[in-house]
């Protein structure tokens, strides 16, 4: 029986060849450059998908919560940073990971690194996050005093060792095309080589750099003089990535297979079981429509090494999501193929949230893979 | 110890007084006009939240998917509506629970009408689902063959009793004040009266009728000549809701605790540990700009009666998210009450979305509701 027969309801395929390709593709342009891969997880958050990584050589990687360091360095990751302002309401379990693995925290504040000089006993490394024009959060990468005085104050503490400086160009997300993208990932790492030698002419120990969006990452020919990289989103891909150029279509890893549960051709829509509880509700732009996701017919007579779903179908998108409901716009002559019980694949928009969205994955083969359960 | 001390990450805080006080209210409007309250348990997905309603005589309920009415099955309820169209994928499914309860399913095709006579075999309730002027699904309320030719597929199966015509009018939703909600729902009903005055006359058996958005329960004074309401989200309420005018500040009966993770007065930004994963990415328009939440300050030293939280801080809204994060736009004079490691309680956009992402409540007595577990 192939896979798509047993499916009832919303479940997310994972094409685990094109998500080891994209991995050792990744894996080998960090190698060829000599850039530390230290790969975010928060993407996949699987201990399975985890030793995927690992068969290509990491063994640094990169989480966003507590909870997510705790569930890697409970399968054996020692070498972990989390990629979030440190919660000083979870400082004690961040001590007690900081006792079983080499822990990475960021820090933006002097008063962070206070607190965390006199509650954290074990040794940790710290990195000062920088916004290099994202404006998530950060410290403003072009004036050093805060970032001199953060360093002052973690000189006061043997165990806080200072490691560098972080970043996240997320602003990359909102590039229209490659060129844009590659410009937003240099001028990141030259702001923050700029600023790393204003603060070593103030007297700062020496500095590690650290970036790390997937579209930079991808699509920058040399990832410039920077000490470690932390895509995440590159081991599934997605519509938004796609929209920018960072994939094609047949690197997009995962699909939502959804069933078919009404046809209104005269409004050119497919209601699909599938909504925004299962796709999270990011968009993108797609040739001036906001999309909730792009969508492929499944492929029922795949042999080993075929695809699990054809090309995305040209005109058709999904146009709206309501708590289970999908509208899938589907032009006149598409409709025709359809019938109520199908299952439609949905390429998501932004395949980190719908992934933490439905929390496990069904291979191309039929094996499950799980997630990180939520931790309560 | 205050429950708010405890709270290490993102917590869905549940005001058990207000969400009564809702449930009561709703069931007394439908009590006082003779319309059968058959409430959305979408919203909170919970056993222990569904006996509040059992409370106040509540008999009959309606779920979004067959998971749900599963559940909720487990839990002793006899009188369940599957408010979704049918998936023919999960018929095995449906069968096992019509031989537990009264279940109604919505049909919208003679397709699954042919099909549902044909693979069921217990009895159950088929409404017809009509199309109001939402759009989402449904047949459109002003062409009545459509429906005639499910009612005689129907006639064909005795174990599927036609029992009426069914509505939601979401477009309530995108009304922009009270008397445009008011409207609507009227507007829809008259729609349902005039499509079942059609179908009589075509020789239809009896038909009931039944709606229920939430702004157009609330709102409208009179439920007019509907046998049945169906609203879900006023057990919470959110900012969506009170953006209509549905509902007070003082009504919200859910907020999201969030520990604050860095702030950046400059830019009169707080960041919060508060996410995507966490709120869901829905949003309102509120004074010209979309934002994802309201947010207000936790009250520590509440006493049993009082408050959890304050009246949304002027000014302040949740202005963006990614995974984990929210940037929480905070007017300057505001700035200067925060500190890293406080907590915000956030007002939902979107109280269904956000319990979803969530999975449990915990009440300002400091007691943990599970939901609906995720189920394989």
């Amino acid at each position: 029986m192939d896979i798509f027969t047993r499916i009832e309801k919303p479940t997310l395929l994972l094409d685990v060849e094109r998500a080891r390709a994209n991995i050792r593709q990744m894996a080998q342009k960090a190698s060829a450059q000599k850039v530390r891969f230290r790969p975010h997880f928060k993407t996949h958050q699987s201990a399975t998908i985890g030793e995927w990584f690992a068969a290509e050589g990491v063994k640094a990687i990169t989480v966003s919560s507590v909870d997510m360091a705790r569930y890697f360095i409970s399968y054996g990751w020692k070498d972990v940073t989390i990629a979030f302002p440190v919660n000083l309401r979870q400082i004690s379990v961040i001590e007690s990971l900081a006792q079983r693995a080499s822990l990475g925290l960021l820090v933006e504040s002097v008063e962070v690194a206070r607190v965390l000089g006199e509650k954290i006993r074990s040794a940790v490394s710290i990195w000062i996050k920088v916004d290099v024009g994202s404006h998530r959060t950060g410290l403003a990468h072009d004036a050093p005093q805060p970032f001199l005085s953060i360093i002052s104050e973690l000189s006061r503490h043997s165990h806080l060792k200072l490691r560098g400086l972080l970043a996240h160009a997320g602003h990359s997300y909102r590039a229209i095309n490659a060129a844009q993208v590659c410009q937003t990932y240099s001028e990141s790492v030259e702001r923050l080589l700029a600023l790393r030698s204003a603060l070593l002419a103030a007297g700062s120990p020496p500095l590690e750099i650290s970036v790390g969006d997937t579209p930079g990452c991808t699509l920058s020919p040399q990832l410039g003089p920077v000490d470690e990289i932390r895509p995440g989103n590159f081991v599934f891909y997605d519509v938004q990535q796609l929209g920018v150029g960072a994939c094609t279509p047949d690197q997009i890893a995962v699909a939502l297979a959804c069933p078919i549960v009404a046809l209104h051709p005269e409004r050119e829509i497919a209601v699909i079981y599938g909504g925004a509880i299962h796709l999270s509700k990011d968009t993108a732009n797609w040739d001036g429509d906001h999309i909730y996701g792009l969508v492929a017919l499944p492929n029922p007579t795949r042999q080993p090494g075929q695809p699990g779903w054809g090309e995305p179908l040209p005109g058709a998108y999904v146009a709206s999501l309501s708590q289970e409901h999908g509208l899938v716009h589907v032009p006149k002559p598409l409709m025709e193929q359809l019938h109520i019980g199908d299952l439609l694949c949905v390429l998501p928009v932004h395949s980190c949230l719908t992934a933490q969205a439905i929390g496990r994955y069904l291979t191309l083969e039929g094996e499950r893979i799980l997630m990180m359960p939520l931790m309560g």
